[in-house]
């Protein structure tokens, strides 16, 4: 069958990470604590809690089972570390890399099958459950692993093993395999056969993740036909009992409720429905479908318009890891999957690449520094599945999880960051992401560009670009400059360029770059003060403070280390500046917030008689509560949990609701 | 064995139901309602419902089961039906009492046994699971339904079928019974016997009560033999699966953790801890026992300070229909089990009754007049089985439940309101509440006392008491003035009553009353702010609304019908005045508040530019949301939810939070 459609039209390309150094303040020492601490823990991890041991075959019944999803932890490691070798050659790590490989490799089945849990747990029963099993996820993190472990080391030994699998997969999801027409339950594999696509040049693998995002959500449902071949409710039967009777609901809950290009609302689970949109978007972007990318659009709106957190976390429903109603952001409860930020920044980033729009870049970096960022301890070893919004000092990042998702996600995006810095199109660069250092470039029909990065970000908005083209090569430079930006300027080599240069939300240079030429770049950074659409009842006669990419929260520390106010009692002042300041202590810019905070004054009430009991019910009171005027720190969202337990806000109380 | 103690020692008795006459303009309608429409609708729901035909023992195998508790929800209506009968013959409503007393006295065993679910369903498994299976809870609502039918009709019917079970529970519980040191795992049984005791005369029975109080949570623990006996986890293994790592909170859940008189911190299912702490101070009252009386006062303390909510509602967590931590009262996720609070305004009677205080009295009627009565429909035939302090339109009164403990609980409460009005003591009597009518008690040594109350109660603090006691006699009559009541003021026959006449939470008047004495109290009724105590967390930058007893709500009819604003965007302005008046349309006395009300101006933000979208983010912008002034119509808490679905809150926002 002839393909339907080509690889790669062109439109645009990210950089391969070893043309680009990150050498900044910000994130060299963060990737550099994910390359040295992040990637060896959880090497750890996979070694001793059972996921090389269950590749090996050495599972006995009885034995405490394998997930169905280890292979896509093991991947996502392997693409982190992959990233990795990139960056920084280690013999060391390159060596325990194949050494995982070896063991995936060995677990393959003759015919190209590799799911151990199917293999050794549920021999027979595989892809009898689409839905639910995840083999074809796990697939697609290995599809994804294979990619990066080739473009890293050149070698093909995995690459090799996931091609025979999808092979497999190709012939039973065609007329006459075994899920003739199915699609897998949580999206993933799509995404990743573009990219196999891209890295191979074979337009087959497109067919194959079109042809899955397509059936998802048509009727005859095939999940339902696959229940009722199966005759049970399958591997999540215990985890939802009540799906049988909320049909409509578990359809939403993995996007296959209705046809992609007819969906509108951002629906279900959170991770699922990002991975989803990424592979429409890249289909879309591949194959010019414009289809694709109107639906991409309109949920691209449901999420960030009424679904989203002001960190750029999503997911506010924890009983579906996935989707409340519109304007449904509770804070206490806020659920704000790691994953889920990690899929948003992917999606954001293709629906830049897509688009050319800044907008899509300023949510992009919005979920990266914030909810992205705060899934990890700042030494690298503790991660959060969920970030919430508010916390009364319940909720610190563990060392690993049942479900380990997360880490090795944060870990391989962190160690893919110049995806998201650089874009190169025809005859163009964009810089999505001010990160400080050099990349090297081929742009079409200019040839190599090379880009050197001087900024202070996140802490200031100081950008200088040194530019280095082919003599006479007309390039077109674009710069995002962030919403948040009021009273951006720019220069070129000290000559102010004028505000209309700034179109779609980038900063747009067209010249025939010379030696020596500078672009700079101020983006002020004053904290600000952030109200919600009033929809979000959650947040009503509240106010957040955000300065540049940053959200803040006021964090107190339960063991009393810091001299902070318990955060649920601190009222803002409306009207009084934010101060901010560098803290050495913390290695962060402060806020210095001007706060009157509601005292706890239990003790005091009975002795002095200035707030009398109400009758019987000392609870409750006619007088209201006394308030102290002072300043209180906030720091970065993402800094938050790192001094031991604590209790944190990032909606505070306004001292002038209305 | 001879009784440890003698059944009541005289401090104080509630009058007989038949010697007092509610008239006034507030709960007279309301009983009247009941009478003619919440006892016909619940035996309705009785009769099609399945209770009375599984007691015709037509039941089945393949069947739908009857409930374990099945018996309590008889025996609680023909409670209500019986007290009914003594305000108002009704030989239609008495021939149908008679006719369910038969069924039950049909559906015993011979050895006086009797419940179905057992004795049909379960045979051979009686008394195994008394930690679940709710026998003797069933138990103790028949014994309170067999006293009040015996004193409402004379007949004996239902107490000797009672008597004969008891028996058998004696034998039972006692040295060589199948369930030797066992209780129930809900309370209920206890203050039943106390009851039977105070109905008889029998000190049997208050012995019993008080094995059971005393073996509650002494180890080795009743509930660890019992399941290691039975084998299994018994009737609610399905409710409970975390039951078996969660040991000491499903210890307290059914406050069996600890020895009762150690206990300090109310914890657990709500409902079962006020029946147990109801048969505590019953048992303190009628026994001296000065240790189960400062386990109470410690617990009274436990509830009403750290864990009631404004309207006198209890059990914040749904998960267990009880108790949370101290001042965890978030107002969504309120519980606040209608019983619970019917359980209330029982342990605050018996608590005022032991100790003489006035404040008990005050969380009695702050609970009847808020939460007891939004447990029922204006009409009388819709239930609240929770009572949320805030909804977004999800709540809706419902005419019955798969669990109806409610319905008959609210029925036979109201229909017994004199016990909560009045008190009488040697020499003394108390009036609680303010109810108009009149009152004939007699008074040990004092003889008969008639009361004649006049009041506007509770839309107005007026009340006027006419006293004819026997001349000569000296009597005090102590009228209750609650915490709330700022400078009340009191007349004894025109003449002013010093302030010093208030002791205790009570005006104290003692005298040889003459014909034509009439005393006068007049309780000033302002709309008044209320603040939590800082520790809520969930009130803090809140205010609430309150008018005597009664707790106000902004509500909001979600169908359109009354130009109501959104009640989470309402901002109460601190420091103008809240009028009040009578709305003719609504039968009630509104509250006018002084309000900002936050507008939800989505459709006008980028029509008109003022409140630019934060970058990519229109969720969230920087200027604050535009507001608008007005007036906002509170309504008293009770009368919520009558309007179809509504939004509504108590906790306001307050325009200066600080």
């Amino acid at each position: 069958m002839p393909s339907l459609v080509n690889v790669n039209n062109g439109l645009s390309t990210v950089p391969a990470l070893a043309d680009v150094r990150i050498d900044d303040a910000f994130w060299a020492p963060r990737r550099e604590v994910v390359r040295t601490h992040t990637i060896p823990q959880q090497e750890r991890e996979l070694r001793t809690g059972g996921h090389l041991d269950a590749l090996r075959g050495t599972w006995r019944p009885g034995e405490p089972e394998p997930h169905v999803f280890w292979e896509s932890d093991v991947a996502k490691w392997i693409e982190a570390a992959s990233y990795s070798l990139t960056q920084v050659p280690d013999p060391e790590l390159d060596a325990a890399v194949e050494e995982v490989v070896a063991l995936l490799a060995g677990a393959q089945e003759p015919d190209g099958y590799l799911n151990v849990y199917f293999s050794q747990v549920r021999p027979g029963r595989r892809f009898t459950d689409l839905r639910d099993a995840h083999e074809l996820y796990c697939l697609g993190h290995l599809v994804e692993a294979a990619v990066a472990h080739h473009e890293a080391t050149g070698r093909t030994s995995l690459l090799d093993v996931v091609r025979r699998y999808v092979d497999l997969v190709e012939r039973e999801l065609g007329p006459g395999g075994s899920c003739d027409g199915g699609y897998d339950g949580h999206e993933e594999i799509e995404l990743a056969l573009v990219r196999l696509a891209r890295a191979t040049g074979e337009a087959r693998y497109l067919d194959l993740a079109r042809r899955m995002v397509d059936a998802r959500g048509r009727e005859p449902f095939y999940f339902d036909a696959e229940t009722e071949r199966r005759g049970d409710e399958g591997y999540f039967a215990s985890y939802f009992p009540d799906r049988p009777r909320q049909v409509q609901r578990f359809r939403e809950y993995n996007q296959s409720h209705a046809p992609v290009r007819e969906q509108s609302d951002a629906v279900g689970h959170a991770v699922r429905a990002m991975y989803l949109y990424c592979a429409m978007a890249d289909l879309a972007a591949e194959t010019g479908d414009d289809g694709l990318r109107a639906a991409c659009e309109r949920l691209w709106t449901s999420v960030t318009e009424r679904k989203m957190y002001l960190t750029g976390g999503i997911g506010a429903d924890p009983s579906i890891e996935g989707f409340a109603g519109d304007h449904e952001l509770p804070n206490e409860s806020s659920y704000n999957e790691t994953c889920a930020s990690v899929g948003l920044v992917m999606w954001a980033q293709r629906m830049g690449a897509l688009t050319g729009e800044g907008r899509y870049g300023d949510v992009m970096e919005l979920a990266l520094y914030n909810t992205v960022l705060a899934g990890a301890s700042a030494d690298g070893t503790h991660y959060f599945y969920g970030n919430p919004m508010a916390s009364d000092g319940g909720h610190e990042r563990e060392p690993w999880f049942g479900c380990a998702c997360c880490p090795p996600n944060l870990a391989r995006l962190l160690m893919s960051l110049p995806w998201y810095a650089y874009l190169v199109r025809p005859g163009q660069v964009d810089v999505t992401l001010a990160v400080g250092g050099s990349a090297r470039l081929d742009v079409p029909g200019v040839g190599e560009v090379r880009l050197d990065v001087a900024t202070g970000y996140p802490w200031t908005g100081d950008v200088a670009i040194d530019v280095t083209a082919p003599p006479g090569a007309d390039l077109v430079l674009r710069v995002r400059i962030p919403g948040w930006a009021d009273g951006a300027r720019a220069e070129l080599n000290g000559e102010d360029l004028p505000d209309d240069a700034v179109v779609d939300g980038f900063l747009w240079v067209e010249r025939a770059w010379r030696a020596g030429d500078r672009l700079s770049i101020e983006l002020p950074m004053p904290a600000r003060r952030v109200w919600a659409d009033p929809r979000v009842r959650a947040d009503l006669g509240r106010v957040a403070v955000a300065r540049g990419p940053l959200v803040y929260c006021v964090e107190r520390p339960l063991d009393g280390s810091a001299d902070a106010p318990d955060p649920a009692a601190v009222v803002l002042a409306r009207d009084e500046p934010i101060g901010t300041s560098w803290s050495d202590e913390l290695g962060l810019v402060v806020a210095d917030l001007p706060v009157r905070t509601i005292d706890d004054d239990a003790a005091t009430v009975e002795a002095d008689g200035a707030a009398a009991p109400d009758g019987a019910a000392p609870l409750h009171r006619r007088t209201p509560p006394r308030t102290t005027r002072r300043t209180a720190e906030a720091i970065p969202y993402f800094a938050w949990a790192n001094r031991g337990p604590s209790a944190m806000r990032v909606w505070l109380l306004d001292s002038a609701p209305a």
